[in-house]
């Protein structure tokens, strides 16, 4: 056995890029892996794995500490692999398990996450072309794939990949304030009055707010539009609020619409706001990171109608595309607008020789400089099981809300709190111990038999409050969730609020 | 053979799904990565596969529409499955060639990979603790274990990761602009004047001063402060900016270092530069995306004194701890400071009956709310090989740098533009038949000569341009490189440039 002093700087760096010690490592890998997903989607297991932060935290860094002062050899290299990748499956989160039935983050496809590890192991990656020539390109097909089924034209429009909707959102929020206030990334929002105002869903995402902080907006000069009684955004009432502020002179960065909006999924009518944001000759940005694949599917692309009229959308393809975290997609109707966000240029990037080149330089366009990868999953999914497979696994998953929605109608304790408009379901239990019980006491109700249901590892759901009142929510967003698996959560949510009260 | 027609969705997805598929995939890629690398690492192939991207991108659309309308058949599958990572392969860029030289991406150790795809796979991401708390509690294990480095007491400071340095700088600056304007969160910076500045090193990395314009403060207010003669920020120089700016009542976000430049890789005075913001009050931020590494040193942490006396800093373990990107680290000296970012909740995400748990959810520091498990490479490749890996890497690196300046310095036809720093070197080819050239006839020359040396699949390096002179760049990012690699660069440059001539 050497000891630290004996082995070489380069004895160890050989080892860490050893070919062979992938090839082991590799194979060992992906046989945990299979196994691993043949008992989670099989339902064997429990769902969330729980252990408490200070648990888990101590046990991350008590195997940090115990690293080898020296390599091991191969076989004990293996070895110690096979204990860590084991480690990090128990006591993991089990998306595949088909009671898995949480946020909007799917259960993805397994192959698309070997695309993906092709392209992290080599470590392809992009900011200007010559570095990730075919991660570029690969991204530039799903852009033209993509923005085909938004009914735009080739080359008229342009996209670009990035690290999550926040941050899409926050990029084409960006680019729209460029563009409708002229010289806001030269000067600043600094001396401008009266403040500029963006207009939102009331029920949108945190980060449409969130974002209007980031960009020197100010969260105050939000402006929430109201909905009507599906939780869209009124149109009527988006015109009356556009009015009122070119009235008072209010500069007016955007309108952020969704498509659809989190807390019960609900779907704004795209034409009838792109028609009010025409004739006010306002930027229209959608944010549809979670309905944007309804335009894989015949069945469901009439809730996007209008889509081909707004000025930017993000759509995750790491929602209801169905691939690993993380890849959404920003669109913008004219292509020109790619070039707004930023007006940079960094030297020892971008080659002055070769301008032809500059278009398909990713990072002109992003707010990422070096960036993954991120459409491999996608590319390679769609590539080995064709454009099918995903309007089927909207389709499923859909279809399978409804059903569960019909379910619980015919149940007196289950209250669904609206009629599905996608895989997302907002619903109460109230058992008729509780039945005359204030709402505040039904809200802690709620939410104590969510914490002990997924603590249980039973199912995984989530909360959410719908116009004040406190709900259970959860999305369809496993292909493999059957009408079974749901009838058991109806059990399982009355036996744990039995034990409960 | 099954039609469309007769296909059932449901199978479809099964076979998507299935543990099996991902077996035999998974093997293959396996076999095919091993044996690639192997072919990559003996340099026996080219280091980045050139072409066009319109070659490319029709190439990619094309293997997209012949996806098949019906599922293959598992044999079929694998087939179609190796067609596609091969293609992907001989396409991408070879970073494991020890003839790439060229941007601040690494060769990162493949293994890391390996735990990535662990996470990409089972697609453990973050937001909130309970959707990954393995994932949360690694980032946690790691965040502790680097900011010792940095020389802070456990518990008094926080950090977090991000999807990559330019993404990290814009969510400290962002910090900074809130905690130093008191409400710009909420009112914006709109009516502000005289309007807010940021102070920042000349030669920072584009995505600083990009800050600027995303933040609202305007690339216009971006104060330049001038540097020595190793590039490094003059302190003297920047006490007497702030001095000036104060005097005339111009509010300060924020003065932004770097450790190290991208141009020449030139570390700043950080102790200087900390006590002349400390002195003034003024909030310290310090891009060490690149040079953050540096610690694990022994040799070369000297680089980073002060470190412990800034505000915030970002740490990228995508560039010099050797990781497939991305994994940006920001922290923060103040724990406080990590909760100052974003000031906002989510209902249906934030489970206020948890409110101890609040402290564990990520989404509530960064600016992603879906964040893949990025510390998975890292805490794995830690766990598997220790920290005097990562101290090897740096120190093979920078010690091969020294080396190639020593061996350009003794070429009257090479001509290194400064002493290395780290493992970045910018220099000038000038051959005898372009000694009396007019600068600019250089300047077309090295260009040319670089794209025809990267084109050729060669060696790939980069080009800068520093103090207005053209130069060739590199950076010695992959541990593999020898000696007689870089004196194959020393050939290869002057043979192309022969050719060009």
């Amino acid at each position: 056995m050497s000891t630290p002093e004996t082995t070489l700087p380069s004895e160890r760096i050989a080892q860490a890029f050893s070919p062979t010690n992938l090839r082991a490592l590799g194979h060992r890998l992906i046989d945990l892996l299979s196994s691993h997903l043949a008992e989670i989607e099989a339902s064997g297991t429990r769902v969330l794995n729980w252990n408490e932060p200070a648990e888990n935290i101590a046990r991350a860094s008590q195997i940090l500490a115990a690293a080898p002062q020296d390599p091991p050899s191969p076989e004990a290299l293996v070895e110690r692999f096979e204990k860590l990748a084991g480690e990090m499956l128990a006591r993991g989160h089990n998306l595949h398990d088909p009671r898995y039935i949480g946020h909007q983050v799917p259960a993805p496809v397994p192959l698309a996450g070997l695309f993906d590890a092709l392209g992290a192991i080599t470590n392809q990656v992009m900011a200007i072309y010559e570095m990730g020539p075919w991660a570029t390109s690969v991204e530039r097909a799903m852009i033209a794939r993509l923005g085909a089924r938004l009914g735009w034209a080739e080359g008229a429009f342009a996209g670009l990949v990035t690290h999550g909707g926040s941050l899409g959102n926050l990029t084409a929020l960006l680019t729209a304030r460029n563009v409708s206030l002229g010289d806001a990334w030269e000067r600043g929002l600094s001396g401008r009055t009266p403040p500029p105002v963006i207009l939102v869903q009331q029920d949108s995402h945190y980060c449409v707010a969130r974002a209007a902080g980031v960009l020197g907006i100010g969260t105050e000069q939000v402006v929430r539009v109201g909905l009507d009684e599906r939780r869209r955004m009124d149109p009527q009432r988006l015109d009356e609020a556009i009015t009122d502020l070119r009235a008072r002179g209010v500069p007016i960065v955007a309108v952020s619409a969704a498509a659809c909006a989190t807390p019960i999924g609900a779907f704004d009518p795209l034409d009838q706001i792109a028609e009010v944001c025409q004739k006010h000759d306002v930027w229209l940005h959608v944010d549809a990171a979670h309905g944007g694949a309804v335009l894989l599917s015949r069945q469901h692309r009439h809730r996007l109608r209008g889509i081909d009229q707004v000025d930017s959308l993000v759509w995750d393809a790491h929602k209801m595309l169905f691939v690993p975290a993380l890849c959404a997609f920003v669109f913008y109707r004219d292509a020109e607008h790619r070039q707004a966000t930023f007006r940079q240029e960094a030297g020892y990037l971008f080659d002055p020789s070769v301008p032809e080149l500059a278009d398909f330089d990713s990072g002109t366009a992003t707010v990422e400089c070096t960036k993954r990868a991120a459409t491999y999953g996608l590319w390679g999914t769609w590539s080995l099981f064709g454009e099918q497979l995903f309007e089927d696994m909207v389709d499923v998953t859909f279809d399978m809300t409804w059903r569960l929605y019909e379910r619980l109608q015919s149940e007196s304790d289950f209250e669904p709190l609206h009629e599905p408009q996608c895989n997302i379901l907002a619903f109460r239990y109230v058992p008729p111990a509780l039945r005359r019980a204030p709402e505040e006491e039904v809200g802690r109700f709620l939410l104590a038999l969510r914490r002990e249901l997924i603590r249980s590892g039973e199912f995984y759901i989530v909360q959410a409050k719908i116009a004040d009142r406190q709900a259970l929510r959860l999305t369809i967003i496993n292909p493999l969730t059957q009408a079974a698996h749901l009838e058991g959560l109806v059990s399982a949510i009355r036996r744990t609020g039995e034990t409960l009260l």
